[in-house]
C-alpha cells in the first residue's frame, strides 16, 4: 500500500512522551498490517518559540501541508503564560487550525468500563454514556476583530464573534452524518434566546435538518446543556456546537467520563486529512518524569487510521489492545486507584505493543 | 420599623405558584418579627406579551425601581418561544436586568445535606461543596452589538463582547468582598488565551488583588474551570467571571449540588437594592398543577432579607425552618426520592410557615 506521510509535532511538557509511545505502535502496526508510514518531525508551540522564535514556524506548517495526516502531542506551559500573544503557544494552535483549514473538532467522551470509578459521576447515571462533541473550530469569538479602544469607563476590549451560514452548514452537516452513523440523535447548543449568531446558526441547523429525517434534532441551550450533561449523560449521542460553547462543554463532557487521559480528538477539514491529539494537555507539573499516560495518544492514532487512512482493521486492533491492557488492570498513575501499583509511560506503551 | 416596599413579579408557568408560598412567609415574618412589608404585584414576561404586548412594561419598570426590592418568580415558556426578539420573555429579563443596574448575579450552590443523593455526583466529591458563583449581568456578549450583514460566505451574524475597566472593577470588587467574608478564595474565570475582554478582565483582577492579600486568588480558564467543578467542587469558594461564562458555569454549578429546586440568587447593582429569584426556570410542564417546588422562592425571601433588608433574624429563621421540613423528610415531587410521598407546593410552604 502507498506510504502514508504523518507530520508529528510533539509539542511541550508530556506531549513528546506521549507521542513517543504512540511511534512505536506505529512501528509495531507496520510490521503486523504492512501499511507505511512516514513520519517527519516539526517544531510546534512553546519549543518553537524557544528554538524559532515563533510557536508555529513556516517550516512545521509546510510540514503539516505536505502530509497526510498530523499527530499532535501537547502544547504549552507555565515558561511561556505570561508572553506576549504572539509568543504563546495557544496562538499556534489557533494558527494551525485556521492555516489548515481545521473547522471540525471532533472529540468521543466515552466511558471505559474498567475505569467508571475514576468518574465522579454515580456509575449508575454514567451508564451507558457514549457521546461527540462536534465543535467548530476556526470560527465564532476566537477568530472575530480584537482590539482595545477608550471609552468612558476607562479602558475598553472588544471581541467580535461572527459566524456565517457556509461556516455554519458544513460543521452542521458533519454533524448530521456522523449521527447517521451512530444512534441517529443529535443535539445542536446555542444561545439562541440571546445571540445573533445563535439565531443564524439555529435557523441553519433547522433547514438542514430535513435532508436527514431519520436523525431526531433536539436544540439545546448552552445553559442547559451544561446541566443536561451532568443530570443525563447517557441521553445524548452527538452534540454540535460553535466554537466557544464547545470549548466548555467537551471539557465538562470529557471530565465526567472519567477518562480523560484516554481521550482522543480529530480535527478536520475538507477531505481527509486531519490532525489528531489527546484531549488532555501538557501537564509541565509531570513532564520529564516517565509517568505521564500514552494511550489518548494512541488512541488518536487509532482515531487517524479510522478517519484519514480508513485503516479500520489496525484501529481495531488498537483500541482492542488497549482494552486488553486495562482490562488486565494496568494502570497509569493518572487512573489508578491504587497509586502504589501504577505503572510508568514506556511500560504502558510496550504492554498495549505486545498485546497488539 | 420602616415599611419595605416590594415588587413582585411572580412571571410565568410556576411563577405564581411558588411566588405564592413566598407571601405567605413574608406574612408570617411580619407576624413574628415586627417587620412590616407592602409588597405589590406587576406583569413580567410572557403574561405581560399576553396582557400589555411587551415583556417589560413601563409600569413595571416603574413599580420595581419605587421597591426596595424585587421578588421575581419565573418567566417563559413554549407559547412565546417563536416570538419575535422584542415579543420574547427573555428579553425582559435582559431589560430589567439593564434598566435596574443589576451588574451582578449571586448564585450559592450549596449542597443540602439531606439531599445529597439527588446528585449525580458521588456523595464523597461533594462532601464540603459550598461555592458561590459571582457573574457579571448587564455586560459581555449579552448587551454589545448585534446584527447581520452578507458576506462572502453567505449570510452573516455578529455579536460583539464589550468590557470595560470600570465594569470590570465593580463586579470584582464585589467578588474580593463576598470572599472576604467566607472562606478567602476566590477564582477569576476567564479565557485569556485567546479572548481580548478575558486579558482586560486579567488585568483588572491582578491589579485590585493586592487590596485583598488575604484574599487567596487563582485565574481559571473557563474549559478548566467546567472540569474542575466536577473533579474538585469542594476546592472552590467564590467565582467570579463575566456574563456569558457565568451563565454556563453557575449553571453547571447549580446541577452539580443535586438541589437546583432549592437555590436561589440574588441580583444587585449599587447600594442595597436587589432582585431575588430562584434559580430554577419556568417549568412549564408542570405548571398549574400544584406540585412545584416553593424552596428556592422561600429562600430568596430569606436572601432579600440577609443583602437588601439586612434582617438577619428572621433570614435565620427561614432557614433553619426549611432546614427542618427537610430533615423531617418531607419532599415535593422534583427532591423526592420515592415520588409517591411527594408533598404538593402549598403544603411544603404551609409546613415550613408552620416551622417558623
Ligand atoms: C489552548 C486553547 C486555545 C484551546 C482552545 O480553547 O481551543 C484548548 O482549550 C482546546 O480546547 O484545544
Ligand atoms: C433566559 C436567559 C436570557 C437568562 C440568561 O442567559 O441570562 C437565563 O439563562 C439566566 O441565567 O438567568
Amino acid at each position: 500500500s502507498e506510504v502514508k506521510k504523518i507530520a508529528v509535532v510533539a509539542g511541550d511538557g508530556i506531549g513528546p512522551e506521549v507521542v513517543g509511545e504512540a511511534l512505536k505502535v506505529l512501528k509495531k502496526v507496520e510490521e503486523l498490517f504492512g501499511y507505511q508510514f512516514e513520519t517527519e518531525h516539526g517544531l510546534f508551540g512553546g519549543i518553537a518559540i524557544d528554538e524559532k522564535g515563533t510557536p508555529l514556524p513556516q517550516e512545521t506548517l509546510d510540514l503539516c501541508k505536505n502530509a497526510d495526516a498530523v499527530l499532535l502531542g501537547a502544547v504549552g506551559g507555565p515558561k511561556w503564560d505570561n508572553n506576549s500573544k504572539e509568543l504563546r503557544p495557544e496562538t499556534g494552535l489557533l494558527g494551525i487550525r485556521k492555516a489548515l483549514g481545521l473547522f471540525s473538532n471532533i472529540r468521543p467522551a466515552t466511558v471505559f468500563d474498567c475505569l467508571k470509578e475514576a468518574s465522579t459521576l454515580k456509575p449508575e447515571v454514567l451508564e451507558g454514556t457514549d457521546l461527540i462533541v462536534v465543535r467548530e473550530l476556526t470560527g465564532g469569538i476566537y477568530f472575530g476583530e480584537k482590539f482595545r479602544r477608550e471609552g468612558a469607563g476607562g479602558e475598553e476590549a472588544v471581541d467580535t464573534c461572527v459566524y456565517n451560514v457556509q461556516e455554519i452548514e458544513r460543521i452542521v452537516r458533519q454533524a448530521f452524518d456522523i449521527a447517521m452513523t451512530r444512534s441517529k440523535r443529535l443535539a445542536s447548543v446555542d444561545k439562541a434566546n440571546v445571540l445573533e449568531t445563535s439565531r443564524l446558526w439555529r435557523e441553519v441547523v433547522n433547514r438542514i435538518a430535513p435532508e436527514y429525517p431519520e436523525v431526531e434534532l433536539e436544540h439545546v441551550l448552552v445553559d442547559n446543556c451544561a446541566m443536561q450533561l451532568l443530570r443525563r449523560p447517557s441521553s445524548f449521542d452527538v452534540i454540535v456546537t460553535e466554537n466557544m460553547f464547545g470549548d466548555i462543554l467537551s471539557d465538562e463532557a470529557a471530565m465526567l467520563t472519567g477518562s480523560i487521559g484516554m481521550l482522543s480528538s480529530a480535527s478536520l477539514g475538507e477531505g481527509s486529512f486531519g490532525l489528531y491529539e489527546p484531549v488532555h494537555g501538557s501537564a509541565p507539573d509531570i513532564a520529564g518524569q516517565g509517568i505521564s499516560n500514552p494511550i489518548a495518544t494512541i488512541l488518536s492514532v487509532a482515531l487517524m487510521f479510522r478517519l484519514t487512512f480508513g485503516y479500520h482493521d489496525a484501529a481495531q486492533a488498537i483500541e482492542d489492545a488497549v482494552k486488553e491492557v486495562l482490562d488486565a488492570g494496568h494502570r497509569t498513575g493518572d487512573i489508578a486507584v491504587d497509586k502504589s501499583k501504577a505503572i510508568g509511560t514506556t511500560a504502558m506503551g510496550d504492554l498495549i505493543i505486545a498485546a497488539l
